[in-house]
Formats: structure tokens, C-alpha cells, sequence
């Protein structure tokens, strides 16, 4: 398999803006859930760019569990992105659903993400290695490694080797966390491929106490970056906001990253 | 939500081809995994009618975990479904992965199968919403009950009542089954849901020997129907050979139906 | 392993009171999740009695999850099981625990229980292994089904081939359900090894309305027999009650097992 | 409940041998998965002194899931940590199984550990209440963190407030690591409970090479300490070879460990 380190000893090294993902630097997308206002993102915008974060992420197009709640603000949130972009200098990720969408969140994105749920949509993956941007793989809510690697290897396969795999947590029989951070994954992933391997502990565990010590926790195992969700109003989010930050939390969390202060 | 009995509490009756779900009969879907070629094809369609089986399942874009793996014959294997049916008078149910491939796999299927990987495909559950077929919706791997009816209330919500529930094993802990059949989801989804819910318990355990047991529990315990995979040649076949009936294994399997013997 | 199909081909018979485990018949396990009054296990007694059920179960001593839940009447349980044994003639099942408690127990039981939590004790199953009384061995909330047949081989390598095996569900991901009823584990345990394996489909699902679909599907699929609670006043039962069924309500499940009318 | 940080804000701090376990130190425990012989265990025991560890583990009495399998050396087993103890000043952890070998063990252990498959073991867990030396409680395989806490609580309510908690994985469907490290567990117990929570990465992984970054990331979470197998040669090792550290891997770890390099 072309994802292999059999195939490639030396890591990949993903170039997303000036955020470089596999050489050993630990780069922080962050932002809300949704798109949900102007000045919702650029409040989260002018937070990351202030605490050293590199990427904003936030949704456009949203998968949600129900056909009835809020599904994103489809290309004007698009906009907002790339305006937050031009200010704040951060790259863009967002997610992208549907193989019918590529060539409309490709225009705006610079990272074009792949959700859990998407992990094994293998239309949209064929397409995404032909799209021409990098793209950020999610694992399945209860995918094995092998089927996760796997799913990486279709977008590889088709063209365009700068896939970055995200640990966002498997589901489990304990409903305290939405989810279980499989930390071992990263080291276990990383034996394996030489993809670079981040962590979002926003989604998984559903719980804003638990972002820091798990974002310092994916530093130590040897993340290649980070994904959390912040928001200036958490309490008020339309999605996700008792997994998101506020502001001020998320610029503590990013004093906890030792990585971070180095470099800063 | 559509979906609830809260909403319609008479069972919805969906009917495919002279097979209908829901209305207290049994019918039986039967077939290989995947079309392999015509004269596969066209003995187990004769076996199945010849049993009492009223629908035909093969798969001609088939989702595989890897991308060097048969992807499926295409609208090769679709011609033969078609021809499949011209000849044996079974209705024609097959998997479709992408909103694209909906206009073709549309001109051939009675029934349009979406898979347990795309269970949470929200583009392709919209677009069958609007597409004019019956759908069976199989639950995705680690699915609830509550997100498997969310996802098909994307698809009634869309304009398309007739949805078929299809319980086909959830992932677990234990290797020795492929995965766990949920047979109490049947008897809890028809509490919640006025919509038909059958059983596969070919891929909810991988085993050819547990498939005819299985196959009376689902009967037993008020299944609208079931799905089983059988080959003439098992241990031959491109994929999921140790989890197909030979055709001698299904023909037994049937007679221990006691609705079907009722009924012939 | 002595456990193993392949050291003892035929079906092993564990014969309790009347009941025959194993030779093809259905024996129906019932009563309360606790032992609480003399009126409370007479009722359940008389209506098991009535409906054709051979033993009766209660907890004296209980395993709670909380130290200050009830822990059961300890002696004065194992006294009211023995006088509704003598008063209904039905054999009486109840768990033991602990080591310590086997001699106790075994002076009132017919059937010794382990429970699940207590599959992996290997100290428990080494006692019982030398008590001299047929054992009933839950499935673990998570055991794999060769971590099971293990923890049975405990049993008979201390020198007590009387051991019955009961699925009672598996952990998952779902709260819908309190555990997942593992029903192919039943034909899997059987091709591996001759005990009986019977089904509890009240601790597998906690809900009253999945019992007896359960039950007939536990029928269908070939188990050794039946392990039910049911309690005169559900509501107000001290443990368990929403997964309990009434008298009544256990009588109608009672007249839907084929096998069971046709013995009557 | 006398778990819960409502009951004490502070955290507690269980002192074994010098060792401080909640204290803001992060001890590590150490040493093969069973006793095996003198020389083993003093190579273990020097290597472990030398590098800072604090605690010497190894079991005598072993819980395997095969009758026919190495059950430990007993007694035996247990004068040999004796002389450790004696010879490199550490304390000694070592599982009890069943109350009744609780004097013997008690006899030679400073922490007396509680396996994850005796998590719910509720007669062990009293006794342990009433045996004066501090407990080491492993989660259960399939625990939540709700029933873990009420298991300690079993033991405290008994009146011994010394427990520390270890996570040591969970079982999921990934067969890749031997269960998933659960990390997010050890700040979502510790905002439960004032007890300390330590991290098991050997039993938690199976897997020798995922140790060490497992066992920063612990320190980066916060927990409390550390349990990790060492092995002088585990390759030939009786039981847990694979994931067991030889004892040069042993010391990288450690020096890895950033705050035990600066107790140094």
C-alpha cells in the first residue's frame, strides 16, 4: 500500500498555508463547529491567530445526525472562511460531504476534511484524490486501524498523496465521554504509515474539561497537531457547545503545549 | 419524525416487485455478494425461485475496505441482474455507493440498497428521497437505533415512504462472529418505527453455519423479511465466500422457514 | 479442552429437579431478580408452576454495582426458595458469590448461578468445581465466547461436569437496549462445545416488551432453554422491575413458545 | 458517596512504602507480569531501583483465563518480592485474588491489587475494606467509569479510604492493540473522585512499542503514576512477553518520563 512504511520510511510531511504537518512541529487547527456569523468567526479567528493556532476550521456543510437540526450555511459560510482567512492569515479547513461539492469547498478551503461518517464513502474519497488539495481523514466512529489506513490508501491511490489522518475517538459502552480517545492509535498509526497523525479531543469526549489534558497528552504521545473546537459563546453554539471552548480557555490550553511555547 | 408510529401506527407496507414488506409475509432476498458472472448469477437466481425466494441481491459496485480489491462489475453486472429477472421473475435489489450512480442503478433495481458504510451518507439518503425506488437502508456498523432512524427519516423527509430497515450485525469485541446480529433491534425499531425491518444474518456473522438458525430466530422474533447470501460455488467466490450458502445449504434453509412452508 | 465438541461429541444432559438441559427440551427458568417476601416468590411460584416453567429463580445474596443498593436476604431467601420448591415442586436456581458462601448455597440450591460479573472468579469456579451441584455460568459482560468456554473448563477440570452455559447479553455502544443479545453466540457455543446454552433475554435487553419475541427466537435458534424474570408487581419491584414481566404478561410468553405447547 | 470529590475536595494521597500516590509525584510501579524465578525478579528489581522506580509488581498468584495455563508460584512468589524488598528498598504490588488468600498476601504485599476481571469481585472488594494495606483497583475490562467508582467505593464504605485506581484499557473491536487506553478516563475520574488514578500502557496495548509515548502521555494528562511490565527477557517470558519492556527499554522509558528526570 502507497500509505505504507514499508513503501516510505521517512515521513510525510503535509504543507497546508505555512503549517506543516509530519516534521515534527504540532500544528493547532481550531474554531467552532459551525459557521454560524461574521462575528462569530472572526472572534475565533483573531483567538487563534493570538495564541499561535494556524488553521481555522469550521462547517459549511454539516453532517448531522437528524435531517431537521441546522445543516450549515452552505457557501456563504464558505465565504466567511476565506474573509477570516484574509485577515487573520490562517489556513482553512472544512468539511466536505458529497463528491458534488469538491469543486465549490475546494474553492475556499485549503484542508478539505473527510468526517467520521465519511471515513468509507468511497466516491467521495476516489474524487478527493483527484481534487488537487490536501485533505484531512477522519477515522470511522468504529473503524480499525487497518480499515482507516485503508481508507487513506483510496485517496492516495488516485492521485494525491497529502492526506492527514485524524484520532477523534471511537465509540464505547460508557456514555460518560461521547467517545473514547484511542490515544494508542497515534503511535500504532505512525509504526505503520508515514502520514501524519493528529488528535481532536473535542469530539472525542464531548467535554470541555478534558480538552487540555488530552491536547498536552497528544503532544507527549507524539501527535503531528491538534483539532479542538472553541467558540466565543460555547453556551449559546448551535452545535457542539459543550465540547467547545470559549476563548479564553482555548488560549490557557494553548499555553499548556509545551511544543507551542517553544516556538512562540 | 416521519419515521415514528407516533406519526403513522399502522406498519408501513412496502412492496417490491409481488414481494411486499410489512404486511405480516416473510419474502426472502437472496444472492451472492457480488455478480460475478452470468451462469453464477442465473443458478442462484434459479435456486432462489425455485425455494420460494422472491428477490435477487448481487452487487455490481461493491463498497470494498481496500482499493486493489474487485470493485464490482459495474452496469455489466446490473444488465445481468436485469436479465436475471426476465428470466426467473425475481425482483432486483442492489447497492448503490454514490448520488451519481443513482440514474443507473435506478433504470435496473426495484430495490436500492444502501450499505452499512453509508448509512450516514446524508447526500446519497437525499437523493434516494427523491429517486422513485424503494430503499433498503442496512444500519451502519456501530449505529444506534436512534441515529439508524434518523438516517432514514433523510430519506422519507426527502419524499420517499417506502424505506426497508435491514438489522445486519454491529461490531463488538469478539472475533469469533464478524460482528453481533442485534436480533433484539428487530422487535425495538418496530415500536419506534411503523417502517418494515428484515434481517441479515449472513453478514452479521460471517459464518455460513449460524445463517439458518439465524434465519428462524428472524422469524421467530417478527422480522419483515431476510436477506442471506448464497453462491453456487462458495469457497470459490471473489468475496465473502465463507459467509455465502451453497445453493443446497439454502434450499435446506428455506424449508426450515415455517412461514414459508405455510405459504407455498 | 473437556469442555470441547471434540472430546465429547454428544450433547451433554444437566439434569436439575425434573428438568433435562440438553436433550432437546426447553426448560423455562423464572422468578424475581430478588427474593423480597414470602408472598412476593409464592406468586411468581404458583404462575410459574401453571405455565409449565421447572425452576425458580431469586437472589439472596445480590450483586449490586453500589455497596448501599439492597444486597438481598441473604439466609432468609435461601429459606423461601426451599419452601416454594416444596410447596410448587419447582427446582430452585440462585446465585452465589463468593467462595465462602458455597456451602450455605448449596444447602437450598439446585442450580448454582454465577453471575456475570463474577465469570472471570476463579476461585469461585474452582469451589464449584468440587460443590457437587449442577452450575449455571453466565456469559461476562464482555467475554469472547473462547473466554466463556474457559471459564466453564474451570469448572469440569475440577471435577464437575454439570455446567450450563447462559447468554445474557453483551456490552455495546447502544443504550437503547441495557445489553445486546449476542443471539448467535447460541449456535457458535453449541458446534464448540456439548453444554446446554440457554438464553436470558431480560438482562440482555432490561425491557419488558422485548422479553417474549426474545423467547421465541431463543426457541428458534436451538437453545437448551430459557431464563426469565418475572415479578407479581414490576413497578414495584426492588430491583430490576422495568425488565421484569408481570404474571400475567409471563403466562402469554409462555403460550408463544412452540415447544412448550406442544409438551403440555 | 465517600469516592466523591463532593464528600472531600482534597485530593487523597496514598502512601506505599515512600512512595506517594495523589501528591502531585507520579511514582512508578513496575515488573514482570508473573514471578518467575529469584534471578528474574532481583534483575527486574535492581533495574528498576536504578532508574527511579519505586515499586516492585509481579504476581504470584495469576488469573489466567486457561485452567491449563502457568497459575503463579503462590507462596513462593511472594517471599521472593519479600527478599526484593529486603535487597532494593522497594515496596511490593502483587493481585489477590480470592478473600481467603487475603492473609497470605497481605502477609508479604505493601499494595494489594485488585485484577480488572475481579473489579466486581463484591466479597473480595469488602474484605479488602477491612484488611488494612492499601488497594490498587484495576478498571473492569468493559467498566464504566461509574462502575469502577462504586467498586472503590465498596472498599472505602468498608473502611479502608487507601485506593488507588488504575486504567488499564478497555475492550473495543480492534484487535490491533489488545484493548484501548482509555486516557481521557484519568481527568474524568479525577474531577470525580478524590483518588488517584494511575495508567496501565502494557496491559492497556499488548503491544511493547506503544509504552513508553503511552506512558508520557500519562504524565501529560496528569494522572497520578504509572504501572508498566518489565521483563529481563521477554521474549521468554512465561506470560505478557509481548508487551513486556526488557529492562534497557525499561530505563528509556524512564528517562523519557520528564518529571522523574527532574526528581532525579
Amino acid at each position: 500500500m502507497l500509505v505504507s512504511r514499508d513503501v516510505q520510511r521517512d515521513n510525510s510531511v503535509v504543507r497546508v498555508g505555512e503549517a506543516a504537518f509530519g516534521d515534527g512541529s504540532f500544528p493547532v487547527i481550531a474554531g467552532p463547529c459551525a459557521v454560524e456569523s461574521e462575528d462569530q468567526l472572526m472572534a475565533c479567528a483573531r483567538a487563534i491567530a493570538d495564541s499561535g493556532g494556524q488553521l481555522l476550521r469550521g462547517g459549511a456543510f454539516k453532517p448531522r445526525t437528524s435531517p431537521y437540526d441546522f445543516q450549515g450555511l452552505g457557501e456563504e459560510g464558505l465565504k466567511l472562511l476565506a474573509l477570516a482567512r484574509d485577515r487573520y492569515g490562517l489556513a482553512i479547513v472544512t468539511e466536505v460531504m458529497s463528491e458534488n461539492e469538491i469543486p465549490l469547498v475546494a474553492a475556499y478551503a485549503d484542508l478539505m476534511q473527510v468526517g467520521a461518517r465519511n471515513m468509507q464513502n468511497y466516491g467521495l474519497l476516489r474524487a478527493l484524490g483527484k481534487a488537487g488539495k490536501p485533505v484531512l481523514l477522519k477515522r470511522g466512529l468504529s473503524a480499525t486501524l487497518k480499515e482507516w489506513l485503508s481508507a487513506a490508501e483510496y485517496i492516495l491511490a488516485n492521485g494525491n498523496p497529502d492526506v492527514i489522518l485524524c484520532e477523534r475517538g471511537i465509540r464505547s459502552f460508557d456514555s460518560h465521554t461521547r467517545n473514547v480517545l484511542d490515544i494508542a492509535a497515534v503511535p500504532a498509526m505512525q509504526e505503520m504509515t508515514h502520514l501524519p497523525v493528529i488528535v481532536d479531543p473535542s469530539h472525542a469526549t464531548g467535554r470541555r474539561s478534558l480538552i487540555a489534558p488530552l491536547a498536552r497528552a497528544a503532544v507527549a504521545v507524539g501527535a503531528d497537531g491538534l483539532l479542538v473546537e472553541c467558540h466565543p459563546d460555547p453556551d449559546n453554539a448551535w452545535s457542539d457547545g459543550a465540547q467547545s471552548l470559549n476563548l479564553n480557555q482555548f488560549r490557557e490550553m494553548m499555553l499548556q503545549l509545551p511544543c507551542r511555547i517553544l516556538k512562540a
